[in-house]
Protein backbone atom coordinates (compact mmCIF):
# COMPACT_ATOMS: atom_id res chain seq x y z
CA UNK A 1 0.00 0.00 0.00
CA UNK A 2 1.24 3.55 -1.31
CA UNK A 3 2.18 5.95 1.68
CA UNK A 4 1.62 9.42 0.89
CA UNK A 5 3.43 12.81 2.28
CA UNK A 6 0.34 14.74 2.30
CA UNK A 7 0.08 18.58 3.53
CA UNK A 8 -3.30 18.49 4.98
CA UNK A 9 -5.40 22.49 6.04
CA UNK A 10 -2.26 23.67 5.60
CA UNK A 11 -3.42 28.14 5.77
CA UNK A 12 -1.74 30.96 4.12
CA UNK A 13 -2.55 34.58 3.48
CA UNK A 14 -3.47 35.54 0.12
CA UNK A 15 0.13 37.10 -0.38
CA UNK A 16 1.21 33.49 0.47
CA UNK A 17 2.25 33.42 4.43
CA UNK A 18 2.01 30.68 6.83
CA UNK A 19 2.57 32.75 9.72
CA UNK A 20 3.57 36.39 10.61
CA UNK A 21 6.72 37.92 11.77
CA UNK A 22 7.79 38.20 15.41
CA UNK A 23 6.99 34.58 16.92
CA UNK A 24 6.81 34.27 20.56
CA UNK A 25 5.11 32.48 23.48
CA UNK A 26 2.06 34.71 23.38
CA UNK A 27 1.81 34.97 19.49
CA UNK A 28 2.78 31.53 17.69
CA UNK A 29 1.52 33.11 14.39
CA UNK A 30 3.70 36.10 15.24
CA UNK A 31 1.50 39.07 13.58
CA UNK A 32 -0.84 36.89 11.81
CA UNK A 33 -3.97 36.44 14.00
CA UNK A 34 -4.48 32.63 14.27
CA UNK A 35 -8.61 33.17 15.03
CA UNK A 36 -9.14 34.58 11.76
CA UNK A 37 -6.70 31.80 9.91
CA UNK A 38 -8.34 29.07 11.42
CA UNK A 39 -12.28 30.48 11.33
CA UNK A 40 -13.06 28.24 8.58
CA UNK A 41 -12.30 24.98 10.14
CA UNK A 42 -13.60 26.48 13.04
CA UNK A 43 -17.60 26.56 12.27
CA UNK A 44 -17.31 23.02 10.97
CA UNK A 45 -19.08 19.75 12.77
CA UNK A 46 -15.55 18.20 12.45
CA UNK A 47 -13.45 20.19 14.57
CA UNK A 48 -11.75 18.66 16.86
CA UNK A 49 -11.80 21.44 19.13
CA UNK A 50 -15.43 21.89 18.94
CA UNK A 51 -17.08 22.45 22.60
CA UNK A 52 -20.52 23.30 21.36
CA UNK A 53 -23.17 20.81 18.80
CA UNK A 54 -23.37 22.16 15.49
CA UNK A 55 -21.34 23.25 13.09
CA UNK A 56 -21.31 23.58 8.81
CA UNK A 57 -21.01 20.04 7.36
CA UNK A 58 -20.22 21.69 3.68
CA UNK A 59 -17.26 21.96 1.95
CA UNK A 60 -14.96 23.01 4.77
CA UNK A 61 -16.43 20.07 7.14
CA UNK A 62 -14.58 17.79 4.03
CA UNK A 63 -11.44 19.66 4.18
CA UNK A 64 -11.49 19.33 7.81
CA UNK A 65 -11.88 16.00 8.68
CA UNK A 66 -9.33 14.92 6.05
CA UNK A 67 -6.72 16.22 8.53
CA UNK A 68 -6.98 12.95 10.43
CA UNK A 69 -7.77 10.39 7.56
CA UNK A 70 -5.55 7.76 7.45
CA UNK A 71 -2.81 9.79 9.15
CA UNK A 72 -0.32 7.84 11.01
CA UNK A 73 2.59 10.38 11.45
CA UNK A 74 3.63 14.22 11.61
CA UNK A 75 6.36 15.78 10.42
CA UNK A 76 6.95 19.44 11.49
CA UNK A 77 9.49 22.31 12.02
CA UNK A 78 10.85 23.19 14.73
CA UNK A 79 9.27 26.99 14.83
CA UNK A 80 6.06 24.76 14.77
CA UNK A 81 6.80 23.45 17.57
CA UNK A 82 8.11 25.84 19.69
CA UNK A 83 8.85 29.73 19.95
CA UNK A 84 12.48 29.17 20.98
CA UNK A 85 15.19 29.33 18.34
CA UNK A 86 19.01 27.55 19.18
CA UNK A 87 20.11 25.02 21.74
CA UNK A 88 17.48 24.42 24.31
CA UNK A 89 20.04 25.06 26.86
CA UNK A 90 21.43 28.16 26.35
CA UNK A 91 17.79 29.70 27.11
CA UNK A 92 15.63 29.97 30.56
CA UNK A 93 15.63 27.03 32.24
CA UNK A 94 12.01 26.55 31.46
CA UNK A 95 13.19 26.13 27.67
CA UNK A 96 13.51 22.40 28.08
CA UNK A 97 10.04 21.82 29.58
CA UNK A 98 8.40 23.05 26.78
CA UNK A 99 6.33 20.42 25.16
CA UNK A 100 4.40 22.16 22.61
CA UNK A 101 1.65 24.87 22.40
CA UNK A 102 -1.37 22.17 22.52
CA UNK A 103 -1.63 21.37 25.93
CA UNK A 104 -2.02 17.55 27.55
CA UNK A 105 -4.35 16.59 24.71
CA UNK A 106 -2.31 17.36 21.11
CA UNK A 107 -4.02 17.22 18.38
CA UNK A 108 -2.09 14.77 16.23
CA UNK A 109 -2.42 11.12 18.12
CA UNK A 110 0.20 9.81 16.60
CA UNK A 111 4.16 10.24 16.79
CA UNK A 112 5.53 13.87 15.37
CA UNK A 113 8.64 13.88 14.34
CA UNK A 114 10.17 17.68 14.99
CA UNK A 115 13.06 18.68 12.62
CA UNK A 116 15.64 20.27 14.72
CA UNK A 117 19.18 20.87 14.83
CA UNK A 118 19.17 20.47 18.75
CA UNK A 119 17.79 17.12 19.07
CA UNK A 120 16.09 16.16 22.97
CA UNK A 121 14.89 13.35 24.41
CA UNK A 122 11.78 12.08 23.38
CA UNK A 123 8.31 12.48 25.09
CA UNK A 124 4.71 11.74 25.15
CA UNK A 125 1.26 13.35 25.85
CA UNK A 126 -1.63 11.52 25.61
CA UNK A 127 -1.33 9.83 22.79
CA UNK A 128 0.91 11.57 20.80
CA UNK A 129 4.56 11.34 20.89
CA UNK A 130 7.11 13.61 19.96
CA UNK A 131 10.13 12.99 18.75
CA UNK A 132 13.08 15.22 17.83
CA UNK A 133 15.49 14.74 14.45
CA UNK A 134 18.06 16.35 13.10
CA UNK A 135 18.13 15.04 9.48
CA UNK A 136 17.50 15.90 6.28
CA UNK A 137 13.82 15.42 4.61
CA UNK A 138 14.15 12.13 3.14
CA UNK A 139 15.67 10.59 6.31
CA UNK A 140 13.43 12.14 8.33
CA UNK A 141 10.64 10.88 6.17
CA UNK A 142 11.87 7.58 6.32
CA UNK A 143 11.73 7.25 10.23
CA UNK A 144 8.08 8.59 9.61
CA UNK A 145 7.23 6.19 7.24
CA UNK A 146 8.14 3.14 9.45
CA UNK A 147 6.19 4.88 12.47
CA UNK A 148 2.98 5.70 10.54
CA UNK A 149 2.65 1.91 10.30
CA UNK A 150 1.02 1.71 6.34
CA UNK A 151 -0.51 4.57 6.65
CA UNK A 152 0.16 8.02 5.50
CA UNK A 153 2.43 10.92 6.58
CA UNK A 154 1.42 14.26 6.90
CA UNK A 155 3.62 17.44 6.57
CA UNK A 156 2.30 19.60 9.27
CA UNK A 157 4.59 22.83 8.62
CA UNK A 158 5.73 25.72 8.44
CA UNK A 159 6.22 26.76 5.32
CA UNK A 160 9.88 26.76 5.57
CA UNK A 161 10.04 23.40 6.19
CA UNK A 162 7.24 22.64 3.51
CA UNK A 163 9.69 24.14 0.79
CA UNK A 164 12.15 22.03 2.08
CA UNK A 165 10.44 19.19 1.05
CA UNK A 166 8.93 20.39 -1.80
CA UNK A 167 12.72 21.15 -3.16
CA UNK A 168 13.59 17.73 -2.69
CA UNK A 169 10.45 16.54 -4.49
CA UNK A 170 8.73 14.33 -1.48
CA UNK A 171 5.26 15.80 -1.36
CA UNK A 172 3.00 13.86 -2.75
CA UNK A 173 -0.23 15.78 -2.26
CA UNK A 174 -1.01 18.82 -0.97
CA UNK A 175 -3.93 20.97 0.47
CA UNK A 176 -3.51 24.36 1.28
CA UNK A 177 -6.87 26.90 2.21
CA UNK A 178 -5.92 30.59 1.26
CA UNK A 179 -7.40 33.00 3.20
CA UNK A 180 -8.82 36.61 1.80
CA UNK A 181 -5.77 38.79 4.45
CA UNK A 182 -2.35 39.79 3.38
CA UNK A 183 -0.15 39.54 6.08
CA UNK A 184 3.21 41.28 3.76
CA UNK A 185 5.55 39.52 5.50
CA UNK A 186 6.42 36.51 7.83
CA UNK A 187 7.28 32.50 6.76
CA UNK A 188 6.31 32.48 3.35
CA UNK A 189 5.28 29.33 1.40
CA UNK A 190 4.78 30.69 -2.02
CA UNK A 191 4.75 34.24 -4.06
CA UNK A 192 1.43 32.59 -6.21
CA UNK A 193 -0.39 29.35 -5.67
CA UNK A 194 0.46 28.77 -9.38
CA UNK A 195 4.19 28.39 -8.88
CA UNK A 196 3.77 24.62 -7.99
CA UNK A 197 1.91 23.94 -11.45
CA UNK A 198 5.17 22.44 -13.55
CA UNK A 199 5.06 19.40 -11.29
CA UNK A 200 1.48 19.36 -9.66
CA UNK A 201 -1.96 19.12 -11.45
CA UNK A 202 -4.23 21.85 -9.28
CA UNK A 203 -7.50 22.14 -8.36
CA UNK A 204 -9.07 25.67 -7.46
CA UNK A 205 -12.30 25.49 -4.79
CA UNK A 206 -13.78 29.09 -3.60
CA UNK A 207 -15.96 28.15 -0.28
CA UNK A 208 -18.34 29.88 0.37
CA UNK A 209 -16.53 30.94 3.88
CA UNK A 210 -14.57 33.06 1.88
CA UNK A 211 -11.45 31.08 1.56
CA UNK A 212 -10.11 29.46 -0.98
CA UNK A 213 -9.14 25.84 -1.17
CA UNK A 214 -6.18 24.76 -3.11
CA UNK A 215 -5.12 21.07 -4.00
CA UNK A 216 -2.32 19.83 -5.63
CA UNK A 217 -1.00 16.13 -6.59
CA UNK A 218 1.98 14.89 -8.77
CA UNK A 219 1.64 15.05 -12.27
CA UNK B 1 -22.44 9.12 19.41
CA UNK B 2 -24.39 11.11 16.96
CA UNK B 3 -25.07 8.69 14.04
CA UNK B 4 -26.58 10.48 10.95
CA UNK B 5 -27.93 9.28 7.51
CA UNK B 6 -26.06 9.91 5.19
CA UNK B 7 -26.85 10.56 0.89
CA UNK B 8 -22.99 10.39 -0.82
CA UNK B 9 -22.18 10.48 -4.29
CA UNK B 10 -25.86 10.38 -5.58
CA UNK B 11 -25.51 11.31 -9.63
CA UNK B 12 -28.64 12.85 -11.07
CA UNK B 13 -28.97 15.17 -14.43
CA UNK B 14 -28.94 18.72 -14.70
CA UNK B 15 -32.92 18.17 -14.48
CA UNK B 16 -33.17 16.11 -11.33
CA UNK B 17 -33.35 12.51 -12.72
CA UNK B 18 -30.89 9.93 -11.20
CA UNK B 19 -31.80 7.67 -13.08
CA UNK B 20 -33.84 7.65 -17.00
CA UNK B 21 -36.66 5.66 -18.03
CA UNK B 22 -37.51 1.63 -19.24
CA UNK B 23 -34.84 -0.26 -16.85
CA UNK B 24 -33.95 -3.17 -17.78
CA UNK B 25 -31.48 -5.55 -16.61
CA UNK B 26 -29.41 -4.60 -19.72
CA UNK B 27 -29.67 -0.70 -18.51
CA UNK B 28 -30.15 -0.42 -14.59
CA UNK B 29 -29.89 3.34 -15.41
CA UNK B 30 -32.60 3.53 -18.11
CA UNK B 31 -31.95 5.55 -20.65
CA UNK B 32 -29.38 7.47 -18.99
CA UNK B 33 -25.69 6.76 -19.55
CA UNK B 34 -23.98 5.41 -16.70
CA UNK B 35 -20.30 5.83 -17.87
CA UNK B 36 -21.21 9.37 -18.37
CA UNK B 37 -22.93 9.69 -15.16
CA UNK B 38 -19.86 8.09 -13.04
CA UNK B 39 -16.89 9.65 -15.06
CA UNK B 40 -16.30 12.34 -12.35
CA UNK B 41 -15.46 9.67 -9.44
CA UNK B 42 -13.92 7.14 -11.95
CA UNK B 43 -11.09 9.04 -13.13
CA UNK B 44 -10.40 9.36 -8.83
CA UNK B 45 -7.89 7.59 -7.17
CA UNK B 46 -10.22 6.56 -4.61
CA UNK B 47 -12.67 4.65 -7.02
CA UNK B 48 -12.83 1.27 -5.43
CA UNK B 49 -13.42 -0.45 -9.12
CA UNK B 50 -10.13 1.20 -10.03
CA UNK B 51 -7.87 -1.23 -12.14
CA UNK B 52 -4.87 0.63 -13.11
CA UNK B 53 -2.90 2.50 -10.66
CA UNK B 54 -3.15 6.56 -11.05
CA UNK B 55 -6.06 8.91 -10.79
CA UNK B 56 -6.84 12.48 -9.71
CA UNK B 57 -6.56 13.34 -6.22
CA UNK B 58 -8.45 16.65 -6.34
CA UNK B 59 -11.55 18.29 -5.51
CA UNK B 60 -13.68 14.76 -6.59
CA UNK B 61 -11.19 12.55 -5.06
CA UNK B 62 -12.65 13.37 -1.86
CA UNK B 63 -15.81 12.92 -2.35
CA UNK B 64 -15.58 9.48 -3.39
CA UNK B 65 -13.43 8.53 -0.52
CA UNK B 66 -16.18 10.39 1.88
CA UNK B 67 -18.58 7.61 0.47
CA UNK B 68 -17.44 4.73 2.71
CA UNK B 69 -16.26 6.54 5.52
CA UNK B 70 -17.54 5.95 8.68
CA UNK B 71 -20.43 3.63 7.01
CA UNK B 72 -21.99 1.02 9.06
CA UNK B 73 -25.17 0.04 6.98
CA UNK B 74 -26.39 1.02 3.38
CA UNK B 75 -30.51 1.45 2.46
CA UNK B 76 -31.41 1.38 -0.90
CA UNK B 77 -34.66 1.22 -2.90
CA UNK B 78 -35.94 -2.45 -4.45
CA UNK B 79 -35.57 -0.67 -8.18
CA UNK B 80 -31.31 0.44 -6.88
CA UNK B 81 -31.60 -3.73 -6.40
CA UNK B 82 -33.04 -4.86 -9.30
CA UNK B 83 -35.18 -4.73 -12.55
CA UNK B 84 -38.22 -7.01 -11.20
CA UNK B 85 -41.22 -5.63 -10.12
CA UNK B 86 -44.16 -6.95 -8.50
CA UNK B 87 -43.85 -10.50 -6.22
CA UNK B 88 -40.82 -12.21 -6.82
CA UNK B 89 -42.43 -15.62 -7.38
CA UNK B 90 -44.80 -14.47 -9.88
CA UNK B 91 -41.59 -13.38 -12.35
CA UNK B 92 -39.86 -15.96 -14.12
CA UNK B 93 -37.71 -18.66 -11.89
CA UNK B 94 -34.41 -16.47 -12.13
CA UNK B 95 -35.90 -14.04 -10.04
CA UNK B 96 -35.22 -15.10 -6.90
CA UNK B 97 -32.22 -16.20 -7.69
CA UNK B 98 -30.93 -12.45 -8.24
CA UNK B 99 -28.91 -10.92 -5.66
CA UNK B 100 -27.94 -7.45 -7.45
CA UNK B 101 -25.94 -6.25 -10.54
CA UNK B 102 -22.68 -5.98 -8.52
CA UNK B 103 -21.24 -9.43 -9.07
CA UNK B 104 -19.67 -11.39 -5.99
CA UNK B 105 -17.59 -8.47 -4.27
CA UNK B 106 -20.81 -5.89 -3.73
CA UNK B 107 -19.40 -2.22 -2.85
CA UNK B 108 -21.61 -2.21 0.15
CA UNK B 109 -19.05 -4.00 3.02
CA UNK B 110 -21.99 -3.47 4.93
CA UNK B 111 -25.51 -4.57 5.51
CA UNK B 112 -27.73 -3.88 3.17
CA UNK B 113 -31.49 -2.73 3.79
CA UNK B 114 -33.38 -3.08 0.80
CA UNK B 115 -37.00 -1.69 1.24
CA UNK B 116 -39.60 -3.83 -1.03
CA UNK B 117 -43.32 -4.76 -0.69
CA UNK B 118 -42.00 -8.02 -1.11
CA UNK B 119 -39.41 -9.22 1.51
CA UNK B 120 -37.28 -12.48 0.96
CA UNK B 121 -34.72 -14.07 3.19
CA UNK B 122 -31.64 -12.77 3.89
CA UNK B 123 -28.34 -13.51 1.53
CA UNK B 124 -24.40 -12.89 1.89
CA UNK B 125 -22.21 -12.03 -0.68
CA UNK B 126 -18.76 -11.31 0.41
CA UNK B 127 -18.75 -9.15 3.74
CA UNK B 128 -22.08 -7.80 2.29
CA UNK B 129 -25.40 -8.51 3.43
CA UNK B 130 -28.71 -7.78 2.12
CA UNK B 131 -31.82 -7.57 4.00
CA UNK B 132 -35.23 -7.04 2.55
CA UNK B 133 -37.57 -5.57 4.54
CA UNK B 134 -41.40 -4.08 3.84
CA UNK B 135 -41.49 -1.00 5.96
CA UNK B 136 -41.70 2.52 6.85
CA UNK B 137 -38.82 4.67 6.48
CA UNK B 138 -38.94 5.30 10.26
CA UNK B 139 -38.56 1.36 11.21
CA UNK B 140 -36.10 0.87 8.26
CA UNK B 141 -33.65 3.48 9.83
CA UNK B 142 -34.00 2.14 12.77
CA UNK B 143 -33.03 -1.48 11.79
CA UNK B 144 -30.17 -0.22 9.51
CA UNK B 145 -28.52 2.18 12.76
CA UNK B 146 -28.90 -0.69 14.98
CA UNK B 147 -27.00 -2.65 12.14
CA UNK B 148 -24.50 0.07 12.06
CA UNK B 149 -22.77 -0.50 15.36
CA UNK B 150 -22.60 2.63 15.92
CA UNK B 151 -21.36 4.70 12.55
CA UNK B 152 -23.83 6.56 9.94
CA UNK B 153 -26.31 4.66 7.55
CA UNK B 154 -26.18 6.07 4.33
CA UNK B 155 -29.01 6.53 2.33
CA UNK B 156 -28.12 4.69 -1.52
CA UNK B 157 -31.79 5.93 -3.43
CA UNK B 158 -32.72 5.46 -5.68
CA UNK B 159 -34.59 8.72 -6.18
CA UNK B 160 -37.71 7.73 -5.20
CA UNK B 161 -36.44 6.40 -1.92
CA UNK B 162 -34.59 9.50 -1.22
CA UNK B 163 -37.99 11.33 -1.81
CA UNK B 164 -39.39 9.14 0.77
CA UNK B 165 -36.91 10.32 3.35
CA UNK B 166 -36.82 13.76 2.80
CA UNK B 167 -40.54 13.81 3.13
CA UNK B 168 -40.30 11.89 6.11
CA UNK B 169 -36.96 14.60 7.79
CA UNK B 170 -35.15 11.68 8.47
CA UNK B 171 -31.81 12.94 6.37
CA UNK B 172 -29.16 14.71 8.12
CA UNK B 173 -26.62 15.34 5.00
CA UNK B 174 -26.81 14.98 1.11
CA UNK B 175 -24.00 15.08 -1.39
CA UNK B 176 -25.44 15.26 -4.38
CA UNK B 177 -23.08 15.86 -8.08
CA UNK B 178 -25.08 17.21 -10.60
CA UNK B 179 -24.17 16.37 -14.39
CA UNK B 180 -24.46 18.87 -17.37
CA UNK B 181 -26.50 16.80 -19.44
CA UNK B 182 -30.32 16.42 -18.97
CA UNK B 183 -32.00 13.04 -19.06
CA UNK B 184 -36.01 14.66 -19.88
CA UNK B 185 -37.69 11.85 -17.82
CA UNK B 186 -37.47 9.01 -15.23
CA UNK B 187 -37.23 8.88 -11.46
CA UNK B 188 -36.86 12.12 -10.63
CA UNK B 189 -34.94 13.77 -7.45
CA UNK B 190 -35.95 17.24 -7.89
CA UNK B 191 -37.02 20.09 -9.70
CA UNK B 192 -34.11 22.23 -8.81
CA UNK B 193 -31.52 21.93 -6.06
CA UNK B 194 -32.80 24.68 -4.49
CA UNK B 195 -35.90 23.04 -3.67
CA UNK B 196 -34.33 22.16 -0.10
CA UNK B 197 -33.46 25.13 0.99
CA UNK B 198 -36.15 25.70 3.42
CA UNK B 199 -34.71 23.09 5.44
CA UNK B 200 -31.07 22.61 4.81
CA UNK B 201 -27.84 24.57 4.84
CA UNK B 202 -26.60 24.28 0.72
CA UNK B 203 -22.90 24.65 -0.79
CA UNK B 204 -22.55 24.52 -3.86
CA UNK B 205 -19.08 23.55 -5.48
CA UNK B 206 -18.48 23.21 -9.17
CA UNK B 207 -15.69 20.91 -9.71
CA UNK B 208 -13.12 21.18 -12.68
CA UNK B 209 -14.56 18.00 -13.72
CA UNK B 210 -17.79 19.25 -15.06
CA UNK B 211 -19.89 18.31 -12.08
CA UNK B 212 -21.61 20.49 -9.76
CA UNK B 213 -21.28 19.05 -5.79
CA UNK B 214 -24.28 20.05 -3.97
CA UNK B 215 -23.70 19.73 0.08
CA UNK B 216 -26.85 19.89 2.11
CA UNK B 217 -26.83 20.13 6.08
CA UNK B 218 -29.98 20.40 8.21
CA UNK B 219 -31.10 23.73 9.69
Amino acid sequence: MEQLLRVQNFNVSRDGYGAGENQSFERPFGHADPATMFAWCGATASWPNRTEPGGSRGLDDYFTRDYSRNIGAEIMGRNKFSPHRGPWQDLDRQNLDWQGWWGDEPPFHTPVFVMTHHPRPSFTLSDTTFHFVDADPHTVLAQARDAADGRDVRLGGGAATTRQFLDAGLIDTLHVAVSSVDLGGGSRLWTSPDDLDDRYHHDVVPSPSGVTHHLFWRR
